[in-house]
């Protein structure tokens, strides 16, 4: 271990680790790094490869000039929703060969104190900051980010939620440290009992990382386990191996430098759905993080009893419209959130529901129909205020949802108000980027939470009544397993009333959200994200982080030094 | 609810609550009831029935005084390891029923002001002490407890274990409550974001209690789920029915004159194991804490999957003995061990290890047939000084162990170093109390791990060299999932050695316990207990307690008020 380089780092990241423990404690919301675009980024465009081009059709290896193994099979073919093949390979080791370097890289990485583990993973933390151009594009040709949401979520806001992560167990671990002597009273105090209780990793920590935000969520399993001692296999969504295998290829590196395994942390690209079930089962695996599709959780959970399973599944969040003070507020909000990435990410407004009564606004009551008219309006204009689209809206990362909202069901026609089409990108003709489509759904016309409608669609719900609405959004919300509920309404039974539907389904509740900070976002450091049913976790939820050590104790009769 | 009787009792418990808070934090122990048997309860005797004689034969309601249904069926038949037949009876309601009575309790319940239940749980622990006599006879007639075991780990240590609990979830209710806002930028400061976070119970809690120890492990349970606002249906198991339905009357009652509803906390007495592991499989169980064994632990993992399993299992703790500074206080610490509760304990040195060397003494070496003289003369010896066998010895509980430890095969003739016996008792001749046997089992002639040795029959292997010695002691350690593992060694390296093998199997180690605290003690408020496996959980380590809550966010766009 270089002693010296780790020493330097620690002093380098003191600072940030403080403040980050300092936010995490007071739950304010903080940002290690800046959230506007340098300029260097600001001119980027979606359509570009930039620096992926020299990745494309290479065999991408974890460990760049180092010793690999070239007989290893390899697995590739991401393909960009912008358009262009990426057709990356990586080589696929066997898992069990992959799980015994990892049990052994343990031996020294569990052993490490703590605060050792902090400083190397936020020097790495640091290197992935050093790349967040490349980050930026990745996100983009990865899972069809726009330019802004590529640079947060891929890149920046990933890097904090790795730094909250450490921030989580380095404050957890420190706290548990602990010696306690007392005299025993049966030998006149000339000998004591002292008790010393620390932390211990919980072992294999196995992480599959999804496609639409692959750095976001994945950052925060892998550097809570690689921060609690825990080695760490990724198996990457097998569409969205490049991210990981960038970030891992920089962490990898830096453990080298520190003299430390570079097998804490290794990656599985194989697509196979067979292998990448079997690794859940493997005998040392002790911790799975999975998020993703709720049935392959529920697979986890009954199939892998030796591990512990920390899912975050589903998505789709309602949005209920009932009155507000500032309406205008409200439009632009909604319509920068149905444009956000096309309004693919799982906290993005999905279905929104408001009455036959309409909207209680200070203008007046707003009829549903002028309300879609508005919604359309808005979407229209931010859309003509970007310099580009791809600034703004996100290419369509799921190619049957694209081809969903490509062609709308004739029987629904007379329900479009905004037909969402292919937008003009500046390069490339082939991306998948649409525009949002708004449908205004009349009373009893169609089961809300049957409608397979999926972004960049957004049905807006007309409902008879008040209760007729909650039951429908109820509905919603357990088949579509809702992380979130935004509400707008000024009166204070009817936010109680959605305050109760919102905890008893364990969904976070954002109210009368006007100005430009949006439903969809989370305030990393502060916001709580995920944790519902009974093996899921959330981010910033005290499981989500002492779910990966265990509590050790030893207790020793000495004698009392004079 | 009776909101001024209960602050009655919050100003009455308030400074015990803030010791036990502090206690936790601190994890220096702390004793909230006096660890000395007062003059009444030291004139019991194990055989004679006291208060219980007028509960024999009887059907014992939950709610004295208050309607009860005649017309459902009941269930009993527990019998005194000390001979009488109890046959109290408990009527049983299908589980169906009580689960939509527990979930209507709860809305009252998980709505208070987790201030307002800590007050609460803490006046029903203080009449369950004020109880303590009864329930040290309880401990007794339905464990097989010693006068001493029950007094402490029926009665008083079960009680401070509930107030351990009542604190855990006092303080992490109190710390996760947290109001945070910040203006909004884009608003010119104008409009401001608050964040409210809380926390919630998980839902209702299903614990099965367990034989040994059924108030000392179920009390952990039951009060931290029932801090935390899930309400409770407690399934004790079929042999020690009594102390959960004496418990559960003393807080139905409490709770019905703080006018909250008493089916917060029930009781299915229902011996079926059919219904037993349906009432687990119920939808609205959202949480399950189990105590025994490990394959019933196991199948409630893999089908239970709609709950948090919560369980504690196994036992059987090795003792290693290598060397000493204080060989008559090793003798006196194991002999001890070994005669209370007749060694039944899941933490009772079980199985004890020496190399044919001996062990290295003040003294000089004393070899393996010299230190199970020692060992015998001891145990003759303590048990000579007991006023009457019953203050130290148990009665066998699992009457298969009794019939073992009554006929020694004649194989292991050669091997007996002490036969413990039957022990005359004050009263009863039909009690199952027997003294420790003690076996010393040459190198080579035996499996270690195998052996089938329950207590009172406690093995003395001598290995042939140390690695042997340690090679056993670890199968010892995963076939008997060892909760804790005793040592007695002054040399660092075999200490650390040890310490590897017990952290690797996330054992509890105590080192040299040679006074009166025994390895098999476990200090309530600051010691670990359990947490192995990835679906265990032990008392004072985090998961325990915040396993039983869900957190909670709302986020408010608001007015900054002028």
């Amino acid at each position: 271990m270089n002693a010296v380089q780790i020493e330097t780092w620690r002093h380098r990241h003191a600072n940030r680790l403080e403040q980050a423990k300092s936010a995490i404690s007071a739950r304010i919301p903080w940002s290690p790094f800046d959230d506007q675009m340098p300029a260097g980024i600001l001119q980027l465009t979606a359509g570009t490869l930039g620096r992926l081009e020299q990745l494309i059709g290479t065999s991408l290896a974890l460990d760049p000039g180092h010793e690999t193994d070239l007989s290893l099979p390899e697995h590739g073919g991401e393909c960009s929703p912008y358009g262009p093949m990426l057709n990356i390979r990586y080589s696929v080791e066997t898992f069990a060969s992959q799980a015994d370097k990892a049990l052994s890289a343990m031996r020294v990485w569990a052993s490490l104190p703590h605060t050792v583990r902090s400083s190397v993973l936020l020097e790495c933390v640091s290197r992935l900051h050093a790349q967040t151009e490349l980050f930026t594009q990745v996100g983009m040709h990865i899972s069809g980010h726009s330019l802004l949401m590529a640079y947060h979520a891929n890149a920046i806001h990933a890097q904090a939620r790795a730094i909250e992560s450490i921030a989580h167990l380095d404050k957890l671990q420190s706290e548990s440290r602990l010696n306690v002597e007392a005299p025993l009273q049966d030998t006149h105090n000339r000998r004591k009992l002292r008790r010393q209780f620390s932390t211990h990793p919980v072992g294999l920590s196995l992480i599959y990382t999804e496609r639409t935000l692959p750095t976001w969520n994945g950052y925060a399993s892998i550097f809570a386990s690689l921060a609690a001692g825990c080695p760490v296999i990724v198996l990457p969504h097998p569409g969205a191996v490049l991210p990981l295998a960038l970030t891992i290829q920089i962490i990898r590196d830096t453990l080298r430098e520190a003299g430390l395994p570079p097998d804490i942390l290794q990656m599985n690209a194989s697509p196979d759905s067979q292998e990448r079930r079997a690794a859940a089962q493997h005998p040392a695996v002790r911790l799975i993080d999975y998020s993703g599709r709720r049935d392959f959780a529920n697979w986890l959970h009954t199939n892998a009893g030796q591990a512990r399973v920390l899912a975050q599944t589903g998505g789709s969040s309602p949005v209920i419209l009932h009155s507000t003070d500032d309406y205008h507020g409200l439009i632009r909000n909604l319509a920068f959130g149905l444009c956000s990435y096309s309004g693919q990410l799982c906290t993005s407004p999905r279905r929104l529901h408001l009455s036959t009564l309409g909207i209680d606004t200070p203008l007046g009551t707003i009829a549903p129909e002028q309300f879609g008219q508005d919604l359309t309006s808005a979407i229209d204009q931010l859309l003509d205020e970007q310099p580009a689209p791809s600034q703004l809206l996100g290419a369509i990362v799921n190619v049957q949802h694209y081809e969903h909202a490509l062609h709308i069901p004739q029987e629904r026609a007379s329900q479009i108000l905004r037909l969402g089409g292919p937008v003009e990108w500046p390069q490339e003709s082939a991306a998948r980027a649409l525009s949002p489509t708004l449908l205004l759904i009349p009373p009893s016309s169609s089961d809300a939470a049957q409608d397979e409608l999926p972004p960049p669609i957004t049905p807006i719900y007309v409902h008879s009544n008040w209760q007729m609405l909650l039951d429908a959004t109820k509905e919603q919300i357990v088949r579509e397993h809702a992380l979130g509920i935004a509400l707008y309404a000024m009166d204070t039974h009817v936010v109680e009333e959605v305050e109760r539907l919102a905890f008893e389904h364990d969904s976070l509740l954002s109210v009368n959200f006007c100005g430009s900070y949006y439903p969809s976002q989370c305030s990393i450091f502060a916001d709580i994200h995920g944790g519902k049913d009974p093996y899921n976790s959330g981010f910033n939820t005290p499981q989500f982080y002492s779910g990966r050590l265990k509590w050790r104790e030893k207790r020793e009769e000495t004698e009392v030094s004079v």
